[in-house]
């Protein structure tokens, strides 16, 4: 009955989560701007509810009680140190911390949306300090709590372990490393390469947002996405939120530029059909949820890198942008193949194209790793990262706070380790594409006929219907019979643009 | 400390209830079909998140030692008591009761929709009993658990007191007594002399949904509502909702008949006002709440009835209409005049006019009355409907439950004791418009060239700035001079209507 009595627990934990989650989303997409502080306190509240279930003194019985039943089913088993994880994790870290964190990092992020506009570094850098202070104290507090359970390799570790549960350090160095290896000179190749071809043209006509919306949803279908199950709105800052059975996307339309957004939308398609196709029979279960970030992240690149920007696809939408938007050169296939492949090293990541955007993170990674463990100081942040711009990018940041170190609300909201999900999905994606084409026949083919099924049919069953039931290497494993290997993802860079 | 830590359950009870709020309004108006079940899963937890807290045994002692504490302010001891009152209140009903009741009206509500498109009365009438049946016991609890601290003449006025705090039933009965006195016979002389008066003519052009929103918007500023803290959107059945700082009005746009949804527009922007113009100080506590629905619906209604439908303000708004909307006959001062004055005997509640609403809100309320009460049983509720619509309105209703006894959603949803507030809210509209012009000098004048700021301010001061620390007869007294008196609203009927 403990078990039971733990799943109870954790429905209601899932419950107050979903509350939160479309709360939040009204907040960004339809709340008007005098609603703002009650519905902070209203969050805040709801956060306070579900920290005092999980840090209930009562569940240490329960779950002494549940590991000694024996008629537990293997998945039942599985949910159990799921639910166990997660008690652990959140009763680790002394609430004191926990509230000295939500302060710290809801004032940097505030002062953040000012100081980045002034490219005021130095009144920045004790609040990121600070930050990041508070961020290694949780890292040690996870690394105790929690020794009995898992053997974290240091601290960083630990914060990576939150983002991507089961994310080992030397994994993550390991393949991050093999990328700088390759990547600055491939990265070579393709700018010499792309030199000798023309130039991609822009639009050449403004573009009502009515059109948009109607071609936004027509691709968005087309990619299985269903309007009973979900909605397209628009925020300030694009996300995707909702629930397993009512998906929020959210982008912006901007008449100049309709190109961008829309593969935008498609990447938001792939986190949403990853947590529409999770199973039903899990739900509100934390077996049941997502895997980490980066799978999550596999699964939207997936969507728009390996589908989205491949040349069967953007061979059979363009007559669909015509047909939706009105004739334009820039709307040929030639063209949006060249401009939905051009690579240019920049100052911004989110601008960043698909072969230097690992180089962004891994920059990120190496410095929150090495403040983290002790090596290196926030206020040396700026030279560092100078440095590395300059190695892998060949561009001069010095002075430029704005767009260098203070350009992402990663560290000041104290979200530190969730930079390397990025690219851990991008290498994830391309050896899962790799797998498909294996297992599943004239995979170009299918996309150039828009017919997806049989792709999300594997899709669905490999990776969404496991949702957290195997670990991250068992995963790929499973489905690509071995584990992380940026062998797929180089030689994804190499076929698109060499 | 003991009041403290009563204040600080009551704040969060408060969250809650916000939180539900908004999930409410998003599956009303935003939510895509398939996210019902999870949204009603996720609304549910927060209803029992709420129980347990309100009936945490701990509260007993607490609410026992702020009794004894001696350096509370005035409004905290009122506040203690609203506290109390809710909380026993809910500690009054068995959980099994409440619970019983969830079930038996959720089935029924249900069934009604399907039964009532049926006219199928013979299916109905078992789960309306159980739904009386289980109100019934839900009063009888209330009169026992409630009774060393009010004393209730019976379990009627015990339902009552759910909707409207304080309501005495001998009020309602002499109330309701002299209206059925004197509106039968006055809407008698206004059928003779609308008789003798132009029809008023319909909108000749169709109106797109753009428009009707930009003049909707326009009057709902004009009526002071401030689109920086609200929203107005659409919803298949309009209400209002939201909170203080974030009204959401809904309603439904139909292209042929624009003028239908004006009024409603400016009915539900009364309710949010009120809410708006609770003290900020008393934010999340009960003392700072608006007041039951009767006084919730004399806000409303005296934006409708009082102001909207006034002469005055109406020719104000005819130009705006044709400026809007497109030239009209049917937008010309005296034709809107005629429509919205326009005095009609129906089957149907909803659709009713201003003279023969309380008739339809009086049958009502003796038909629950005489169940709750045990004087009739629900399976003769169609003979006592027939009965009473002869004589009240002169129609027939014999056979024809849809648009009779099945029309409503309140009993099948549960909410016996409610229907009385709707006529209350009218009387009180009306009594308080009578003090603001003794009060506020050429009212008439200030609403004929939309100058609201005058009569905001003295409704503000004498009813939304005193949220629930006065009772009923005391807010009445303290504004009119006298508690509820039904000259007023008679008196408004013949001024307009004869």
């Amino acid at each position: 009955m403990s078990y039971t009595k733990l799943e109870k627990t954790f429905y209601r934990l899932s419950q107050l989560s979903q509350a939160s989650s479309f709360l939040g989303w009204d907040q960004q997409v339809m709340m008007p701007a005098k609603g703002n502080d009650s519905r902070g306190q209203a969050l805040a509240e709801l956060s306070v509810i579900a920290t005092e279930i999980i840090q209930s003194p009562e569940l240490e019985d329960a779950f002494a009680a549940a590991e000694e039943e024996v008629d537990l089913e293997p998945w039942q088993k599985i949910n159990l140190s799921k639910m166990r994880e997660k008690w652990l994790k959140a009763n680790a870290v002394p609430k004191a911390l926990v509230e000295a964190q939500a302060i710290a990092s809801n004032q940097c992020e505030y002062a953040w949306r000012s100081l980045r506009k002034q490219n005021n570094w130095k009144d920045f850098e004790p609040q990121l300090t600070e930050i990041f202070n508070l961020s290694r104290e949780h890292a040690q507090a996870l690394v105790t709590g929690l020794e009995k359970e898992k053997t974290y390799q240091n601290e960083y570790e630990a914060l990576l372990d939150l983002y991507d549960p089961g994310t080992k350090l030397t994994r993550v160095d390991d393949v991050f490393d093999a990328l700088k290896q390759v990547i600055p000179e491939l990265l070579h190749q393709v700018l010499e390469r792309q030199r000798l071809q023309p130039k991609p043209t822009r639009q050449s006509h403004s573009i009502d947002k009515d059109r948009q919306v109607a071609l936004s949803k027509h691709i968005m279908s087309l990619l299985g996405f269903d309007f009973d199950a979900g909605r397209l709105d628009e925020a300030a800052h694009p996300f995707s939120g909702g629930s397993s059975d009512d998906s929020r996307i959210t982008t912006r339309y901007s008449p100049d530029n309709v190109l961008e957004g829309l593969m935008g939308i498609i990447h938001e398609t792939g986190h949403a059909r990853y947590e529409s196709g999770l199973p039903k029979a899990w739900r509100n279960r934390p077996i049941g949820q997502s895997m980490g970030m980066g799978v999550h992240e596999s699964q939207s690149l997936f969507f728009e890198m390996q589908v989205g920007r491949s040349e069967h696809f953007i061979q059979a939408i363009s007559p669909k942008l015509q047909q939706y938007l009105g004739h334009d050169p820039a709307f040929e296939t030639d063209n949006l193949l060249t401009l939905y492949r051009q690579v240019t090293p920049g100052l911004i990541r989110v601008n960043a194209d698909e072969v230097t955007y690992p180089l962004h993170v891994i920059l990120r990674y190496e410095i929150e790793r090495d403040i983290i463990l002790g090596r290196m100081k926030v206020i040396d942040i700026p030279e560092r990262w100078n440095e590395a711009m300059l190695s892998y990018l060949g561009l001069d940041t010095r002075g430029n706070f704005t767009d260098g170190p203070m350009q992402d609300i990663h560290w000041p909201s104290g979200a530190i380790g969730y930079f390397a999900s990025y690219t851990l999905g991008a290498l994830t994606a391309a050896q899962l594409f790799s797998s498909l084409k294996k297992d599943v026949t004239d995979v170009d083919g299918l996309i150039g006929k828009l017919e997806f099924t049989p792709i999300f049919n594997w899709l669905e069953k490999n990776i969404w219907h496991n949702a957290s039931s195997l670990n991250y290497d068992e995963l790929m494993t499973q489905v690509t019979g071995e584990t992380l290997n940026t062998k797929y993802f180089i030689d994804h860079l190499k076929n698109r643009y060499l």
